[in-house]
């Protein structure tokens, strides 16, 4: 398992190099901090879930990773933004200083502003062999980091600050901000797979049960895991007095959640049958994850 | 002419208005802000410019109005973004306070965000009869905002604060900054008209000319405008200490330059004969504009 995904990062790190490489002209600074940022160690989970999910629809995985590397910028953009003053104020990420830290707070927003414009950038000039689900693996792109996606869950995530809000908006904030790209992620790879509608809803299923198990995960990190293991400080979240899931339900309940939709999510792939070893495995391994 | 630009600015207008509604739902901040700023009284420039080079083209203007609100979104955000007040921390923008003077800055980040994100969600959703060119006109549009485009420009522009450049390195930064989303806007129409690449290239020339003579008629209005016209502070370029033409060539020659490079913009029309009218007067109207 670890093999596999350490594999995957490797090659997606030497595609993003390729996307995205140094530049000597006189904005050259706009690529050294995208770059700073992409390549500060990151899991490279959204590829790795695309990629897997290709090829257990019958797709060939390396066609595809275009798409891959656009949606770990997307990923990675979401994070510049996020760790800014005017939003989490976070200095450390992944043990490194943050963007606005290492760059000045104008060139991290335009690191994040580029990162996303250069995702749209590549899948532009994607060519596969059938255009018309091209284009719409690149609708599912788009709106799963627009305002009904990613950036509307950092929206409802903000105006939830300090005050407690029921599970369903809770359940709400975290299907858009983290849930809805690791979703399109999956989907993307099931549609330039040729994927059945069949075949498509079952894999939506898996990954939005999955992306609900990862959030519960990460929350009980933050509170359970060290410094070491997480690159941040430990209990960022109480402090900036954020709804998590250990804060509304408590540590135990928390757990028990994260097991159930991990089943929900596995239970989704069954018509894959043999096929669906690997993601059954990673669903796993991702709730189990020390950091 | 002025009852043109007012046509089409209604025009789009109305289709702005349709493709980002006002939403009744926990993120609804979010539309409000994109909508503030999208609605603060833009002049429609690059839609305008879009459309009646389609017009020219012989294509149906009507038809790629997607293409051109998704290049008025992208033009506001750039707005909101270098407002910030890690950016040239403006407070008014055509009179109004700034999307982070009226919703805060987060909200203001994300909006711009939201704003470029959803110019590629609309696009990506066009019908066009020609798949090809659409894909090839959501590369154009992607690639004119990016690094190498208009975010390349505000870096180049961010980095010489301070320090007198060079007029290469100047028209350098202006043709990144606010020449290559002029460019495209043009080319797009072009492109999405089936142009032949002959007509193409004309109108990349034209574009090119018209947007240098557009800046330099805007660094001339930061110094004789009034506030009244511009809705901004006079010679704030100045106390920000940017390099503008004028403060490196002097208003008279500025005046001459304006008038040399929209000269060219005009000649580069002559292939298309009498049906280059409308942009030609338009090119005589921008240079003369007192705000």
């Amino acid at each position: 398992m670890k093999e596999i995904i350490k594999e995957r990062a490797a090659q997606i790190d030497k595609a993003l190099n390729e996307y995205l490489p140094s530049r000597d002209n006189p904005q050259s600074v706009i690529y050294d901090a995208m770059r700073y940022s992409l390549f500060a160690g990151g899991k490279r989970l959204r590829p790795l879930l695309m990629l897997e999910t290709a090829k257990m629809c019958g797709g060939d995985e390396n066609e595809i990773i275009p798409f891959a590397c656009s949606m770990e910028m997307i990923h990675t953009y979401s994070l510049i933004h996020d760790d800014l003053p005017a939003m989490d104020n976070d200095d450390l990420r992944r043990g490194k200083p943050t963007s606005h830290i290492k760059f000045g707070e104008a060139i991290a927003i335009l690191a994040g502003d580029a990162l996303l414009n250069k995702a749209f950038e590549i899948v532009s000039e994607y060519n596969g062999a059938n255009p018309q689900r091209t284009i719409k693996a690149i609708s599912v792109l788009a709106n799963s980091s627009g305002t009904e996606g990613m950036i509307g869950g950092q929206i409802v995530d903000i105006e939830s600050e300090g005050h407690t809000i029921s599970s369903d908006k809770l359940e709400y904030l975290h299907s858009l901000k983290t849930g809805a790209i690791i979703r399109s992620s999956c989907v993307i790879g099931a549609l330039l797979s040729d994927a059945t509608d069949e075949k498509i809803n079952a894999v939506d299923e898996f990954a939005k049960n999955l992306g609900i198990a990862f959030q519960i995960q990460d929350d009980i990190l933050d509170v359970t895991g060290t410094e070491d293991e997480l690159g941040k400080p430990i209990g960022s979240d109480a402090e900036e007095n954020k709804n998590t899931y250990v804060s509304l339900f408590g540590l135990e309940k928390s757990k028990e959640l994260s097991a159930l939709y991990s089943g929900k999510a596995k239970d989704a792939l069954s018509v894959f049958g043999d096929k669906a070893e690997f993601l059954s495995q990673l669903t796993d391994y991702l709730i189990n994850r020390k950091k």
